[in-house]
């Protein structure tokens, strides 16, 4: 059973095959958030102080944080914003960045064992990022692409990301300590972006044995109603192998979708995890108080 | 390819790995409805008529019809139900009881080519019901479940089923026309229902290689907020390999789950379906609502 262990200052985190979907919260992250970018840009982090206590109180079992802001020194704001984030939640985080001297400037400042994110299969980038995750003993995520791009063929992107848990090992990672990334497509774009993810998810689990992760809601880019479309693409990931996925632990259906795989793949004993998050009515979204209206009025 | 082919009167509808998810409304079921055992019983079919209209224009492909009232005339009422429903919508029909007359006397009244749901593993259900199924050439929904009665093991249930399968080609019945109900149990009781029911649903579909059915309310059976999780089910049993349930079409969870399915394992060519149901603001609930809202604040 493979297991990803990642950790904070004092809180541990298993991704694996029999552990709970591992929700890894997106939103500290300037990408097409103008208003983040420029208060990051000009040394304000509330809103990354806010984003942090908000998505660990929805459920986030680790956030990844990102500084990725045009024209800024994204180094020393990584650093300032994981220092910060450390600080006020205790779960490990993730260290994105396409930067190396800022994936090194998070992790020479992180406490505990961090996930960075991420390497690709491209030659000259394992050979720049996987150095690092051994110098800091972090875990990884690879993205399934290489030289020759993101290969539609999910049997392609099995081979690069065999290539890179090969690579790791020369390194000395294991491959408990790889994540990979299947980099899902728009299903609007991309008929077969679902089953193709599917696939590779399968293949990267029997095959390969290693944890995976996505960013969720590329799947639904363009399309109406994509908070149904992500929650079902989680769920279903999970059922095909899936481990973890950046996603916003802010959105409620997402959740659920996650939370309820958690139930149906027996990875939440006795349900647990799902009664102490839906029993209370009150606690519940409009969709839950929809629900027991309506569960009052149907056949059971 | 195994396609189960049912029509009505001058429809015909096609379960399959390579069609759309079949949604076969669960309604017009008085078992647990009072009211509706009490009308049906008393010869006001009001409700069956607005339960057959209302299912089939929330999308439900085909249409299951029970009459089991406890003293009442089951055959009697059942073929009344049947032959008002095929007046009215012209989906293909369900023939839903466990007494044999009730599902002859359906069977001919019934237009076209009827699934008779069900027959169990039971050599003396077997030996009553297929040879009606031959007689009226119908499909059959067989349940996995024999004399010993419902096995915990997915795989004693898997050979319940290959057992009926074969069974039915001694009556001269393909494989194509048997849809196979894995029987799911409350994961809130069995913690491992969902579990085995998609090893045992992947089985039968790339072994046996049947269509397969359920009643998908009751993984929920007792827990909360049971719209998330039937809906989460369902798509995943749809990723393992399920063509088809009985379930209730007015709940848009379970729609939205089952339709965004049908997108991600490429059943919804260029998600056309999907945009038909969701692209209108206005025909959408109140998720999509605050889906929108959240779509101009987030990132893409």
């Amino acid at each position: 059973m493979t297991h990803t262990v990642v950790s904070s200052r004092s809180r541990e985190v298993v991704i694996g095959f029999d552990r709970p979907f591992c929700v890894i919260g997106e939103r500290i992250n300037p990408t097409g958030r103008k208003r983040l970018a420029a208060e990051m840009a000009a040394g304000d982090y509330s809103s990354v102080q806010a984003d942090a206590i908000a998505q660990v109180e929805a459920g986030a079992h680790m956030l990844d944080v990102n500084a990725g802001i045009p024209l800024a020194d994204e180094p020393a704001i990584l650093a300032e914003s994981i220092k910060l984030v450390q600080s006020l939640v205790d779960v490990p985080l993730s260290i994105d960045s396409s930067i190396v001297e800022a994936l090194e400037a998070g992790l020479s400042v992180y406490q505990g064992k961090a996930l960075v994110n991420s390497v690709t299969g491209e030659e000259e980038r394992l050979e720049v990022v996987l150095p690092l995750i051994k110098k800091y003993d972090a875990a990884v995520v690879a993205i399934s692409n290489d030289e020759t791009g993101i290969s539609e063929d999910p049997d392609v992107r099995f081979e690069v990301a065999k290539r890179i848990v090969q690579h790791a090992a020369d390194y000395g990672i294991p491959a408990a300590d790889v994540v990979v990334d299947p980099l899902v497509m728009p299903v609007g774009a991309l008929g077969q972006a679902g089953v193709s993810a599917f696939r590779l998810i399968r293949r990267l689990r029997e095959e390969l044995g290693v944890n995976t992760t996505c960013g969720a809601s590329n799947i639904s880019f363009g399309l109406p109603n994509r908070h149904a479309l992500n929650a079902t693409y989680l769920a279903m990931a999970a059922g095909a192998g899936m481990t973890s996925a950046i996603m916003n632990p802010l959105h409620p259906e997402e959740m659920a979708g996650v939370k309820a795989a958690d139930v149906l793949l027996g990875v939440d004993p006795n349900c647990a995890r799902w009664l102490r998050r839906y029993r209370d009515p009150a606690a519940q979204s409009s969709d839950a108080d929809r629900n027991s209206r309506e569960r009052r009025r149907r056949r059971v």
